[in-house]
Order: C-alpha cells, then structure tokens, then sequence
C-alpha cells in the first residue's frame, strides 16, 4: 500500500492494490432507484470513483436508471443514445455493480451481495448506500476478494458521533495532535481537510459530529448567532454531504451573555422565550443541524442548578425549544464536586453522576439524551462501568468514551482503546433480564427506544497525519467502526486498519497487532494499578505523579498509607458499591469476590493482601510495573524491526513516539515502585532496583 | 499618618506628623557648597520641599551660599536684593537648617546634627546629600524630635542593587503584585510611578537597579539596540536624579541573535570585537549605565560551557568591553544540573555553585563581581549559607537575596524576611580571621576591594500599594535599610518602616511588629521542616505538594522514606559539608553537632531520632505544624484588632491575604502532618486530627 498518501489520508489513501478479481464489477456501474444528484448518492459515486481508481486503476462507468417509482428520471446513457426511455433497463451478461435502493432495508442499512459476477449494493436510503460503498473499497483495500461476498449491515446505535473538543481560538482541550483545523483566531477554518474529515467519519459510519468544546466560553458562545452562521452553514454543508448532522456544543448561560437577560433560570419565561426564539434563528440558519451538546452545572459550568432547578428542567427546556425542528438536546451526565475536601473520606466522586441523575428517570423529554462517561470517574486507564448506565430505566441514554488519549498517553504512548471499549459494550448491567449489556441499553434494545448511541471524544487535529502517532488511528477508526457494529471484535478491527493503513504484508500484521492488542494492558502494568486511576502529574495528565492529586480537590485520592491504599467503596465506605445491581453490588462490594483489575477502586487493600495470583499487593504493583515497561520496551524491538516494512515516515513517526514512552514507562516505573517501597518498606520479592 | 496617601506612596506618603519643634529648622535653609541645580542637589531639595510641606505644614525657603572652592555662585537671594555677592553669608541666630560639603566625609557618606538649634547635614557629595535629606525627614515621619541628633553615615556596601525580574512583555517573573511598571508589550513604560519609584530607592540608599529580567529573551534582548536605547536612556536619567546606577541584564548569546555571528564564544575575536563595538554604543546611548547582570550556562540559558570556556573566560571577555566606560559585569553563580536524575543520589545541586566557581578565584578581572544567591539550593525558608561566599579569597562577591516571596508565600502570607537576611551577613564563614562574617566579605573589608555589595530581587508591581500585601513593604524597605547599613537590627527597621508607613499608635506599633518579627519563624513552622526546602507545588511554589519535586529532575528532594527522611549531605553521602571551612565543616557533617534547624539539610534522620528538645524528629513535624498554623490565626486574629486604627485600605488588604495565608497554612499543616504520618505510621503523640 502507498504510506506516503495514508500519512495524509489515513485509510482512505487508496494506494494500489492487488486485483483479485475485483477490477471487473466497476467497469459497469448502476444505480437503480437513487438519484445520482442526490448530495449523498454524488459522495458515494465520488467515492467509488477514487477509490477505484487510485486502487484498481478502473474508471467505473455509471449508468442510472430510474429513480423512483413514479420515473420521473430514466437511464441517462440509453436516453442520449435513442432518445427512448429505458426504465426497464439492466446489466447485461458481463460483470458489473448494481446499486439499489431496496425498501426491505432499514435507514442506514446495506446489503453487499456477489453472485456470477454481478456485485450488487443494497442499501436502505443515501446513507446506508455511501455506506455500502464504503464497505466495498474496505474489502478492495483489504485485498479481499468480492466475490461470493454476502453481507447486511445495519447500525448497532442510532447516534454515532464524535465530540470535538475545539476551541475557537485553535487550541484543543485535551488534543495531542496539532491545532484544531475547525477553528483559528476565533474564526472558522474550511479548506481540503475539513471535505477528507466528512469523507473519514462516513467512512466509518459515523452520523454527527459536535465541532466545539463542550467547555463553550468566549467566541464559541457566539458560534449560534449571525457572526458565524453563515460559515457554520457552510461547514455543516460539507458534513450533510456525508450524512453527518452537525452539533454544537451550547453555553447553558447564553441567555445571559448573548441575550442580555439577568437569568438562565430553565422556568423563567424570558428565558424560556428567548431560546425558543433563538433556536428558530439556529434551525433556520444551519438546515444539517442536529441539535446540541451542554456540559452545565460541571466543573465551573453555569447550570440549572445555580437557580435551584433540576438538570431535567434544564434540559427539557431546550428540547421543548428544538423540538418542533426535529433536533435533540444531549445532556452531559459530569456532574460532580470538583471542590471536595482531601480530608473528607465520607464524600466520593464516584457516586455524584448516579446520585446527580437518577431520581429523574422518566423525566426527561423524548427528545434529550443524557450522555454518560463509561466510569463513574473520568477516563481512566481502568474504572468499574458508571451504574448510571442502565440504571436509568425511561431515559435515553448515550455512551461516552474517549479516543483522545487524556490519561492513556496523549498519544505518545500507544494504546489501542478498542479492547477497552469492548469490556464496556458488554458490560452486564443487570438492568433487564436479556438485553442488560451497556451495548443493549445504548441500541436501545433495552428500552425499545431510538434517541440513543455512543459518543467518543476525539483525538484528530491538524498534525500532517491526523493522530499525532500514526498508531492513535487506530482508535479513530475503531471507535466509528464499533460504534456501527458493536459485536465487531477488537481484533476484526485491526484486519481491518491495519492492511488499509499500513501494510498488508503478513508479517506487519502481526507484529502491528501484536503491539496494538497488547498495548492497553502494558500502559496499564506501568502506570497505576488495580483501577485506583490517577497518580497522574496535575493538569497536564501525561507522566507520572503518585501524590499529585492525593491532597487536591478532584475527589481523586489513593489514600496510601504505610499498610495499604485503595478507596474504601464498600457498604463500610462510601457505599458507591450499591449503585449497581445484582449481582454486580455484592461483587464489588467484597474484597474476595471483586474482580481483582478493579480492588483498589472499590476497597482499601493492605500491601501484604494475597490476590490469586499467590502474589502479595505490593509485589503485584512492583512486578507489573517491571513487566509493563519490559513490554513497552518489546514493542519498540518490534517496531524497529519493521523499518523498510512500512512508509519512511510512518515508521520515524511511530519509533519516534515510542522513545518518549519508554521514558514514560521508566519514570512510572520507578516512581511508583519507590513511592510504594518507600512508604510500605516491604522490598521486592526479586531484589530488582528500586530507588 | 494618613493611610490613604501610604497606600500609594508607601513610606514616602509625607502625612501630617507630630511638629516636636521639627518644623524650625525649614523656614531657614542654607545650601553651602552644593550647586542647587545640580540633579541630585534638586532631587534632595524637592524631597526636602515635598516633605517639611506635607509632614510639618513649613515651606523651606532655601539660600545658597557659594558652590565651590572657586566661588563662581553666590548666594542667591541676597544678590537679587542688594545686588551684592554674599559668599560669606551664614545663617542669623535663629533655628536653621545648613546643608554643606563635607571634604571629611566620603562619597555618599553623611552626617545630621543638631545643636542650639541649628540643623546641620554634611554631606561628601550630592548622593550624600540626597541621603542626608531622607535621614532627616524620616525621623519628622517616624515623630521623632531632631534636637541634639548626631550621626554619621557611610554605606557598608558599596553596591547595593535591587534586581527586576520583568519581562518586556509586562509579566515579572516570580511577580506577586500585578504587572511590570517598567514594561508593557514590549515597550518601555514611563509615567508617574518611574519618579517615584526612584525617590522610593534612594530613601532607603539603593544605588542600582536592573530593570529586566536575568532570563533575557525575545524583546529584552534588544533593549542594547536602537530600537529602545532613546527610551531607556530617557527611563535611566530619571534614576540619575537620584543618584541610582542603571543596570541591564544582558542575552549572553546576543553576538548570535543580534550580531549574527555564528557563536558566542567568549575567545572568539568576532565576539570580542562585536561586544566591544557594542558597548562602546551602549555607554554613549546610556550615560548612566553602571553595567550588565549575566545569567548564562543556567536553566537553560546560554553561556561559555557550551564552547568549553570558563565561567571566568566569559565575564572578563565583556568586563574587558566595559572597562573603558567605568561599567562593570555582575556574574551570577546560579550554575547547576537542572536535569538531574532523581534516581542519582550522588549528584547534589547543594555542590554545584562552589564547584562550579571555586577553582577559578582569582582569575576574574577587577570589574567582574560574583553574585552568589544567599544559600547554595535556591531562597528557600532556611538554608544554610552558600560556601562560595568567603570561599572565593580573591574574587569580588554580592550577596543575592530575594525579596520577592517566591518560596516565602508570594505576598499572600506574611513572612518579613529581614531576620533571615540578618542571619545570613551575620554568618561567619572562618574565611579570615577577624573579618569573616559574609557582611565582611561583601562590603569588601575582608579583601579590601570596592566592587562588591548585595542585591534583592524585588517585589514589586504595578497594583496600587507596590507589593501586593502591603506588609511585604516592609521587605521592600529593610532590604534598602540594611544594605545601606548592616547593623540595623530587624527590629529597629520595623521601628523605621510600622510608623513610616502604618501608624505611630504605640499599639499598632506593638501588634504589626510582634506579628513581623514572628512571622519567618511561623511561615517556616507549617512549610517544609528543619531546612530540607521545597514540598511546594511545582513551578508556582506556592502551596503545600510534598512529593512536587520527589521525583523530578531539579535536584530538590526529601527522600523520604518509612523510616526517615532528610538528604545525607555529610562525607558519607555527597560530602557537600566539606566545601565550609572548619569549624562549620565539622558542625555540619555530623548529625549531634549540626545546627538543627539545618538538620534534614544535612541529613538523612530517623523519625524517632531525639531532638535537642527531647522531641522525636516526627513529633516535632507534628508540633510544629500545628503551631505554625495556630499562630497564623493568632496574627489573623491580631490583625482584626487593629480594625479603625490603620487606614481601612490597608486594613482590607491585610486582612483579605491572612484570609488567604490561613487557607494555605492549613493545607500545608494537614497535607506535611498526613504524608508523615501515612509514611511513618507514626501516630502524634497528643492525638491531634491528621488524615
């Protein structure tokens, strides 16, 4: 495959490929039952078009036939060679592609299906066809055959997006690859990356993107008024091409800064008329938009709360406002005192979101979705799954995980997050006998509801490759890719990316998937243990800080003392245990039966507690810690063997990262190892170097 | 006083005081010897206007008898009445005031006496005179009668500078108390604070002043080029005035961002001749240019090592460009490894400066002086004394002290620091036998050299009252006090400053001097023990962080561990205690002998190991801890007492940093008790809360 494009293009950088026989179908092109001007049917033809050529090297020739059942268009080529009408019109006996709209598919929905050299494409409506198309070149760029080929594919989630956290001013909260390439000097950026971006996300099935940082402060707040508008329609354009609404994040307090009204109190009626009002203005402006992102009453956020009202109120009041335009409010679930005591023991972070929302199920208006952190925490590299999800019973609920590597190594330390997300769909929750997982709740195959999906912030930015390291693509492409097709292996979607993006030579397969499966426990090994989260140095979130948060306000504590650490959660702590269901509570709430990866998130440990391994505490944390940078360093010996295997500049890149890591895990090795020797005086079993 | 005008003016604010038959002496003032339009004559008769004005409601009605041995002036009144010169003219037999020439007296030296009314300053030249003035109207301000004064005067420092860390951006680096008043994006500011802020230098004797910051980048550098030398030059007449030398620092790598020379190596003739051409400029464009600080091979910035040269090879390179305008280079030694390994438990930055310094004695030229931070880590709450002072036998030396309160509360906690700075001239180093204390060396009377003195780096911003809390005023005041005369003792400085700037009420009086004087000893009870230093949250230094600088690369650690703490810097560890001269060497090096405030400097020390006090080490972190905070509170609460006695913005500005100060005391108390106690295991005997 061509590096050179896929440094720029990632997986779409349609190098050559091997034929394998697929050449054939796409010199004889139809489209049956869509409009070859339609925005999205155009894109997927576009795409066909690049896509064969740069990797079959076949133009493929597409002849339309009629659109709809009342044929008001018939076979363009056929209707300028005899001037005759020809609805009836079909592929001959040669090979060819056959792309048609099939009303026994759902929305979104394809078919890919090859039989005696006739590939055809199924597809419910525009999307579920650029969709398909997509599907088709991943096969091409995979060198898999077509032939024989039989597929339907409907989204597992109704909401697939992406949350940009973009400031107006360039930068990017938590980005660890450049500038944002949305925004500079306040004001909006569209140029060649902003149409590839569109062409990435629906590549991977993504249908919404939220452009700004759900933290909305100065220039942003204006993002919804004239000063803007007019650009934002036209970016937003560019995502309808593709099929992705386009979302704004909204601050909650814009009745006071932009309306000039004393309140944002949700019940008051100035306030309640001003956003209806305000709302029109948006719909009408921006025809893509598909409603809102609020992070209110969170972490220094202006909220319903400061005016004594629920987040319900809050959020209903402007679903009632969007409503009548078919748009949705999504409603952050962060909500937490990040003012806490580190003397207060009785206070637990953990427990605010379940605590802050789940008086309120069945509250909320149809409309609203309540998006919510995988953990109870915030991202960590291993957190129990938040018992908000599928606590609430009658609410529309949205995942939230994070690709961008906040706390996983900001991108200079690999870690591919797809095993970790896998772990958080197929969480049991208990919350209905059969359809129980996160994944079943977020479907809204628990509920039978369709406000519902998953949301990942996003780890892009206006570096030449995207993800800061070369690697990190992998997690921009699996999280769409899950997200479409949950039941979708961590592994399959390496076969995927891997020969799309950087060799499908065997032997690069496997080491690159070695490393990248791998590669979320190793950053586990040597950074912080058994769940506890943290030990992070502050702010920043990247490098090691055992104490740094210890006697800060986060809610984020240790609690190491000479004879054991962990957080007493249990009904003899702060009782966050019970949040969950049964049979999870009671799991969690003992140390015997509380699985093992999360001990310290749920229970104070003494250093000398035997886990089942037969290892003490202690020696578990100083001999994982030697094993996860024994492993980082394997991956970089790997790594280093696939020089002149991959593109010269992929390869620099990754070695490059890798380096930093290693000092990464050898500061987080050792500083973790003399923080606990040091505090607990119990040496290591195996007499290794320890400061 | 009146307050109001203080808030603004500080110790100059001239408010309406007590006569005591002060005000006599200004109806009748005599001016022998001098020229009255000399600038700095001018200066001391304006002051002397301002003063006796406001103070004592008199305006001075001034005469001036002939200037010089060859009389070309005559006195001035007498001639406009009868047309007659009046050389002999003295004053009648009522109360006068004479200012006259003193050949006995040398420069900048003076003498005040009274006698049958008649008030006499002598002076050995215009500074002198200037010093002479502010001698007098600070005995009107602190209510104090002149009849039968008598003293003399002569500085003990021949330079006594205070250092600016402001950057042409407007930030001060290590700046508590808003922004630069020099500069502002990037240009030079003047108004009316430029005067008097160098009436405010001259009161208390400064008689240099760098104006930016020793780190020199971007704009700074070019503060020796056109682009600025006009109003620099402008800014530096202004300090003229006032008998104040003009100091840069200076880019040692300007040769290659200014002169486009490809190096600055301090042998290269390029850069000799391109520094001497520079110069040569600088000296014309600047008339009252004293010389260059230089920080260079420090934190990063550049300097002779990098071409293999010596510190000295470098100082004398630019001291031999100065020689020919008077100037002089002042170096500094703050040279050490800023990327240590916490790991290393050999290298000790403690070692740096002496090593750095110590073989070169000797080798620098007449015009070069060493200025050599008070201890060898970096103005922490206690150190011991640098060894480089007194170290260096035949090398001109400056104490550097820092007034701004970067590791002593940044101007939020109260913390005079004039008991520390008393400490360290009164060190006895044993570098020579009846001379030997760092006050001998740095005044020059243990080598007999003039290019010595001390410098601070200074307080000061652009808010209202100069220093943020308006008590670090003080600091700002007895630095000058002392360097000028370094017998005061601390508190008769604050018997100067309290009624000079707060109230002559002897209660006021007695509660903001008990609460001074106490307050280093407080700051130091609840912050980091027994001279071990830093546990400050890392880049700010301010707040508590125990671990902060653990595990990181400056060199500043505690290396604590669940059986002691404290770094062995005897000669069984990094031998640092033998670069003293004996009898401290020896004090030092063993754990009985060693001063134990300076203990965990020194030493590594078992918790349980009995203190002088009977305490155990561990005990005494509890004890003190809780003390410190307690008499926070008690100065807290003495402070509220002083509510309607002290001008209420003075009152309102004090009170709201104790506010602050016991937020911060009380972190510090409860984070060093609980991070012991978690590591010790060692309860406190009284059972008092720790977490």
């Amino acid at each position: 495959m061509d590096g050179k494009k896929a440094w720029k293009q990632l997986w779409l950088a349609y190098g050559k490929k091997k034929d394998l026989g697929n050449g054939k179908y796409f010199e004889n092109v139809w489209l049956k039952g869509f409009d070859a001007e339609d925005r999205m049917v155009n894109s997927a033809l576009q795409e066909l078009k690049l896509g064969a050529e740069g990797m079959l090297g076949v133009t493929p020739q597409v002849k339309q036939v009629e659109v709809a059942p009342n044929g008001d268009k018939c076979l363009a080529e056929a209707a300028s060679n005899d001037d005759k009408c020809a609805a009836e019109a079909q592929p001959g006996a040669g090979a060819a592609l056959c792309m048609e709209k099939s009303e026994k598919l759902s929305p979104e929905s394809y078919s890919v299906q090859e039989n005696g050299g006739k590939l055809q494409i199924l597809a419910g409506d525009e999307k579920g066809l650029l969709y398909g198309v997509f599907h088709v070149l991943r096969q091409i760029s995979m060198e898999k055959s077509l032939a024989g080929i039989a597929v339907t594919c409907t989204p597992d989630n109704p909401l697939r997006t992406y949350n940009h956290w973009d400031n107006m001013d360039g930068s990017i909260e938590r980005g660890y690859s450049g500038k944002s390439f949305f925004f500079e000097n306040d004001d909006i950026v569209i140029n060649d990356r902003t149409r590839d971006y569109a062409r990435l996300m629906a590549s991977i099935g993504i249908n919404g993107v939220v452009i700004n940082n759900v933290n909305v402060k100065q220039a942003a707040t204006w993002l919804i008024t004239d000063r803007y508008f007019e650009k934002v329609a036209q970016l937003s354009e560019i995502f309808a091409d593709y099929g992705i609404k386009f979302f704004l994040s909204l601050n909650y307090a814009a009745t006071i800064e932009l309306g000039g009204i004393d309140s944002a109190d949700p019940l008051d009626e100035r306030v309640i008329a001003w956003w209806k009002e305000k709302m029109k203005e948006c719909f009408a402006k921006i025809p893509n938009l598909g409603g809102f992102l609020v992070k209110a009453d969170s972490e220094g956020r202006p909220g319903p709360f400061t005016y004594g009202r629920t987040q319900a109120d809050g959020a209903n009041m402007l679903a009632e406002a969007v409503r009548p335009y078919g748009g949705i409010i999504i409603w952050r679930c962060f909500v937490y005192n990040c003012r806490q005591d580190w003397r207060d023991y009785k206070t637990d972070r953990a427990r605010a979101g379940y605590d802050n929302f789940i008086q309120m199920d069945g509250d909320y208006a149809e409309n609203v979705i309540l998006q919510i952190k995988n953990g109870p925490m915030d991202f960590q590299i291993r957190e129990p799954i938040s018992p908000l999800l599928g606590g609430l019973q009658k609410t529309n609920q949205m995942l939230e995980v994070q690709v961008a590597q906040e706390y996983t190594g900001h991108q200079i330390d690999v870690c591919y997050l797809i095993p970790m997300f896998k772990e958080i769909l197929d969480f049991h929750t208990y919350c209905k006998p059969g359809a129980d997982t996160v994944a079943d709740v977020i479907s809204g195959r628990t509920m039978g509801n369709k406000n519902t999906g998953i949301a990942a912030v996003i780890n892009t930015g206006n570096d030449e490759n995207w993800t800061g390291n070369y690697l990190a693509a992998a997690n921009l492409y699996g999280f769409g890719r899950l997200a479409f097709q949950t039941s979708l292996s961590a592994e399959e979607i390496l076969d995927e990316w891997i020969p799309m993006s950087i060799s499908s030579d065997p032997e690069v397969i496997k080491v690159v998937k070695d490393i990248l499966l791998r590669s979320r426990e190793t950053y586990e090994k040597y950074t912080s243990p058994l769940g506890i989260g943290w030990m992070v140095t502050p702010h920043d979130h990247y490098g090691c800080s055992v104490d740094g948060y210890e006697y800060d306000r986060w809610g984020t504590y240790h609690r190491a003392d000479h004879l054991g650490m962990g957080v007493d959660r249990s009904d003899k702590g702060t009782g966050y245990a019970q949040q969950y269901y049964e049979p999870n509570a009671s799991a969690y709430n003992s140390m015997e039966s509380c699985p093992e990866e999360l001990l310290l998130f749920f229970h104070h440990v003494p250093y000398t507690y035997v886990l089942k391994t037969g290892k003490t505490l202690i020696q578990h944390i100083y001999d994982s810690h030697f094993e996860g940078y024994d492993e980082a360093e394997g991956f970089a010996k790997a790594w280093d063997g696939l020089e002149g295997k991959v593109d010269v500049q992929v390869f620099a890149n990754v070695k490059e990262r890798f380096g930093r890591q290693l000092y990464n895990a050898r500061e987080w090795r050792d500083q973790v190892n003399t923080y606990f020797y040091r505090k607990s005086g119990i040496p290591d079993e195996k007499g290794r170097t320890i400061y």
